[in-house]
């Protein structure tokens, strides 16, 4: 019972801010504010729309803030609200941890490729 | 530069242990050792293909161990190794993060579906 309820909590709490796309954003927003086009060239293999999901998602979940400056043609700024601006430290202590541990993390997948590869088959005579 | 070059690295290190799912693993795992079945009933929406993608993906990285029980029927168990267990910190911070936010988030949201709520079409007399 407890751990059901453990896992259900930290599920609906990573469908917020536990995907890749969306640490990536607030990882760069933590930076400084940034433009559309700025984002989309940042993130490498992210699609249009797929950035355009994301920001919509953390503008709704009060994690960014977008701004259009009534210019022609008109500019549109994203920035981290308060809140997103605390949600820099989480994102980063994770990737602190990935990057402490990549190089023992390349080596566990050698080992793994290495003990899990193919047999050659027989060949026939 | 310095920043495409910091969004590579997070996405590289995002792919690794940035995935819902992964986090999961790794938090009930923090818990206790389990079995397939135990994680596949305490992880709601998993399918037993993602489960076993996902627990091969970590036990490739070095972060999950499986032991198989030479018994009638195998009974198979996985947990965290060394490295994994160092994991739970930084997953754990971000959950943390989004418990102590998630009425702020929700208020969020409520706002932000109001504001951009479809106006009622006038309807013809």
């Amino acid at each position: 019972m407890q751990l059901t309820a453990h896992a259900c909590r930290a599920r609906e709490v990573l469908d917020r801010v536990g995907d890749k796309w969306s640490l990536l954003v607030v990882s760069l927003l933590g930076e400084r504010t940034m433009r559309f086009t700025e984002l989309k060239r940042e993130i490498d293999g992210i699609s249009q729309r797929m950035l355009t999901v994301t920001l919509r998602g953390l503008e709704r979940d009060g994690i960014v803030t977008r701004t259009v400056y009534p210019v022609m043609p008109p500019r549109v700024e994203y920035s981290l609200t308060p809140m997103g601006a605390t949600l820099i430290t989480a994102a980063s202590t994770l990737v602190a941890w990935a990057e402490a541990h990549r190089t023992q993390i390349d080596a566990a997948r050698a080992d793994y490729d290495a003990r899990t590869e193919e047999p050659t088959p027989p060949q026939p005579q």
